[in-house]
C-alpha cells in the first residue's frame, strides 16, 4: 500500500457511510443501521475491500470518545434532578432486567473460565438505551411531549449513568489480579476526583468568560483537549475506562454555559470524519463466516432478550410510578432501541478481552434489529385511542435542553440558505 | 505505551499549539509561529516529551491536504479573472525571483548528487505566499481596500497556483526512471482531467441542489470525500503531488454555490484536531543539534533571500505595471511572509526525498523569520504621508469574497451569544 492509501480509505468510509445512511433514511430506517452495514459489506467479511488499520482503530477511538463526551453534554444534571422520581425508577428496573437476562441467556453459550465476568458484560450491554431513535420517531407523530414521552427521556438519560457505572465496575474487575474492594475503592475515588475537577471547572469557565468574550472558538478545542485527557487519566490512573472518562468530561462541561456551542463543534468533528470512521470499523470487524448455526441461534435469542427485558423491565417501573398500562408499555417499547452505545461498550468489551470475538456479530445484530424494530413497535403502540392517556401536553425543560443544540444548528443553516439566497439574487441582478 | 496512551498524546498537542499560539498572538506575532514553537520545545529536539507516531503523521496528512483544500476553497477564479492583468504579473515576477534567488543560494551548499532538483525544491519553497498575515496587519490597519491592498490580495492567490504548479513539475520529476516529456504530458493531462471534472462536478451539484434543499451538511462530507479522493487520483495515477489535487479539489468546489458553507465546516474539522497535529509534528521534525554553523549561515542567508526576492520580484512587477515606487515596495513588503504552504511544500520534500533533512531547520526558520517580519515592515511602509497614492478606497469583490466565511462563523457566534445570554437572563429572572 502506498504511504497516501489511506486518503482513499477514509474518502470510501465517508462516502459509504453517507450513502447506506441515505438508503436507509429513505426506507425509514436510522442512518446509523446503514453506517454500520456499510462497514460490513466493504470489509473482510464481505466485498474486502477495507481493511482494519491502526490509524482506522485510532480514529475509530476518538470517535468513541466523542460520541461519549457529546452524550454528556447533553445530559443536564440540574434538569435530571427535577425529573427525579419516576424517571430514576423506570431507569434503574429497566436496567436491572436487561442485565439478569443477558447474563442468563449468555450463561447457556458460554463455556469460557472468566465466564461470570464475560456472560455480565453481555449483560451491560444489554443495558444502554440509545434515545435518539425514539425521538426522531416520536417527534414525526408528534408525541415527544407526552407524558411517556418525557419519561422516556429522563429514563434514557439516567440509564446512560447508570450502563456507564456498570461498565466502569466490570471493566476495573478485568485486572484479576487486583481485589474487589481495590476497585471499587478505585472507582469511588474517580467519582469523587470528577466531582473536584467538575466544581473548580465550572468556577474556572465562569471566571475566564466574565473577563474574555470573543474565545468561544478556543473554549471548544480546549474542551475537546479537557475531554481526552479526562479519558486518558480514568483508563490510567483509576483503572476506569477511558469512554466512562469521556462521559464525565462531557457531564462536567454541560454545566457550564457556552456548552450549546461546544456541543455543535464538536458534532461537526464528529460526522465530517470520526464518527463514520467508527461505525465502519465497527462493521469492519463483522466477519460473516463465524455466524455458526449455535451463534445464529444465539443472536435471535439476544434479540428476543433486548426487546423483551426492556418492555418489562421499563414498563413494570412505569407502572410502580403510577403510570397506566398503556403509558407504561409506551415507556418500554420507546426504550427497546440500543445505538451506538451498546457499539462502544461492545468494541470496548474486546478490547480489553471481556468479550469473545464470536459474541459480536450477534450483538450488532441484536443493536440493527433494536433499532430498526423501535420506530414500527412505537408507530403501534402510540396509536390514538378513546380516552388516551397521554393527551394533554407536558412542558419539559429537558426536552427544551435536548432540542437546542439541533435548533442552533438548524438556526445556523437557515442563515446561511438565506445569505446564499440574496447572493444569488444580486448574481442574477447583475447579469 | 498503553493504547490509549495516543489520546494524552493529541491532548498535549492541542492545548501546547493553542497556548502557544495564544502567547505568540498576545504579543502581537502570528498565531502558526505559536503552533510551531509548541511542536518544537515539547519535541525531541527539546523536552522529548511528544514522539512522531505513524498516527500522527496520517492526521497531519490529512491536516496538510485539508488546508491546501481550503486555500483551494477561498480562491474565486471568476474573480481572479477579473483582477486580472496586474495582479498576473506581480504574480509571475514574485514568484521567479524567490525561485532563482533559492536556486542559487542552495547551490553553494548542496554537494548531493541530485543537486538540480534539490536546489530547485528550495526555490519553489521561496515561492509560497502566506497571505493571511499581511491580511490580518492590513485589515487592523484599515489599509486592506486601498489599491497595494488589493494588488496583494490577488498577487498572492495567483502566487499559490503558481507555486502549485512549479511543485508539480518538481515532483513529477522526482522518479529519474520516466523522462522529463511523460511527466509534463501527464502533468497537463491531470489538468485537463481537473477541467472535465470540474465542468461536471458544477452541472451535478446544481441539479443536485436545485432538486434537494436541505442537503448542506451531506454536502460537506461528500465534498471532503472527494478531497481526498482527488489527492489520491492526483498521486496515484498522475505522479501530481497529493497536494496538488487537494488545492485543485478545492477550486472545483468553490465554483459551486455552497462553498461558504463547506469552507465553514472544513474549518471547523481543522481547527478542533487535524491543523493542530499538522503544525506540531512540523515543529518534532526540528532537531535543534543539526543546526551547525553552517547550517546557522544558510538560515541566515535564506531569510535574507526570503526578504530581498519578493520584494524586489513583487516590487519590478509592480513597477511594470504602473503602481508608484511607494505602492511597489508596499506590495513587496506585502508578499514577503511564508506560512503553512511553505511548510507544507518542505514536508512534502522530505517526504519524497526531494529535500535532506538538513535544510528544514533553516527553512522553519525562514517561515517564522518572514511570518513575524512582515507585520512590522508592513506597519512601516504603510504609513500615511503627504500625498500618498493609496488614499482611495477601492471597491473589490475579490475582498469580499475573502471576508465571507470569516462572516459567517461571527454571524454564527453573535447568534449563539445572544441567544445564551436570553437563557441567562430567563435563569436569572426565575431564580
Amino acid at each position: 500500500m502506498d504511504s497516501y492509501g489511506f486518503l482513499l480509505d477514509v474518502a470510501l468510509i465517508l462516502i459509504s457511510t453517507k450513502l447506506f445512511g441515505l438508503i436507509t433514511k429513505r426506507i425509514e430506517m436510522p442512518q446509523v443501521v446503514g453506517a454500520l452495514l456499510a462497514g460490513i459489506i466493504l470489509g473482510p467479511g464481505m466485498l474486502g475491500i477495507l481493511h482494519e488499520t491502526e490509524f482506522m482503530n485510532q480514529i475509530a477511538e476518538i470517535g468513541v470518545i466523542v460520541l461519549m463526551f457529546s452524550a454528556g453534554l447533553e445530559t443536564d444534571m440540574e434538569e435530571l434532578k427535577k425529573t427525579g422520581g419516576s424517571s430514576f425508577v423506570i431507569a434503574v428496573i429497566g436496567v436491572l432486567v436487561p442485565l439478569a437476562f443477558g447474563y442468563v441467556l449468555t450463561s447457556f453459550y458460554n463455556t469460557s473460565p472468566n465466564a461470570f465476568l464475560e456472560n455480565m458484560f453481555i449483560g451491560i450491554i444489554l443495558t444502554a438505551t440509545s434515545v435518539s431513535i425514539t425521538v426522531e420517531t416520536l417527534k414525526e407523530m408528534g408525541k415527544l411531549n407526552t407524558a411517556s414521552g418525557n419519561a422516556i427521556l429522563g429514563a434514557a438519560l439516567i440509564d446512560d449513568i447508570l450502563g456507564i457505572i456498570g461498565l466502569t465496575v466490570i471493566t476495573g474487575m478485568a485486572d484479576t489480579s487486583v481485589n474487589l474492594m481495590a476497585v471499587l475503592l478505585k472507582i469511588v475515588l474517580f467519582f469523587v476526583f470528577s466531582g473536584v475537577v467538575g466544581f473548580f471547572a465550572r468556577k474556572l469557565v465562569k471566571y475566564w468568560f466574565d473577563r474574555h468574550d470573543n474565545t468561544l472558538r478556543r473554549f471548544s478545542v480546549l474542551s475537546f483537549a479537557f475531554c481526552l485527557i479526562f479519558a486518558y487519566v480514568a483508563e490510567h490512573f483509576f483503572g476506569v475506562a477511558d469512554i466512562t472518562g469521556a462521559f464525565i468530561a462531557g457531564l462536567i462541561i454541560s454545566n457550564t454555559s457556552k456548552c450549546t456551542y461546544v456541543a455543535s463543534r464538536i458534532e461537526t468533528l464528529s460526522y465530517m470524519l470520526i464518527s463514520p470512521v467508527f461505525f465502519a470499523s465497527i462493521g469492519l470487524k463483522v466477519v460473516l463466516p463465524e455466524l455458526s448455526t449455535q451463534i445464529l441461534i444465539f443472536s435471535i435469542l439476544l434479540c428476543v432478550a433486548a426487546l423483551l427485558s426492556k418492555i418489562i423491565g421499563c414498563g413494570l417501573g412505569a407502572r410502580c410510578c403510577g403510570f397506566t398500562n398503556v403509558q407504561s408499555v409506551r415507556i418500554g417499547v420507546g426504550m427497546i432501541s440500543r445505538g451506538e452505545v451498546a457499539l462502544i461498550v461492545a468494541s470496548k468489551g474486546i478490547a480489553l478481552g471481556l468479550m469473545q470475538e464470536q459474541f459480536f456479530g450477534p450483538v450488532i445484530i441484536m443493536v440493527v434489529f433494536t433499532t430498526v424494530i423501535t420506530p414500527v413497535l412505537l408507530k403501534f403502540v402510540f396509536k390514538e385511542r378513546a380516552n388516551d392517556p397521554d393527551i394533554a401536553a407536558v412542558h419539559s425543560e429537558l426536552l427544551e435542553h435536548y432540542e437546542e443544540v439541533e435548533a442552533y444548528e438548524a438556526a445556523s443553516q437557515a442563515m446561511l440558505d438565506q445569505h446564499i439566497r440574496m447572493k444569488e439574487n444580486e448574481a442574477t441582478q447583475e447579469s
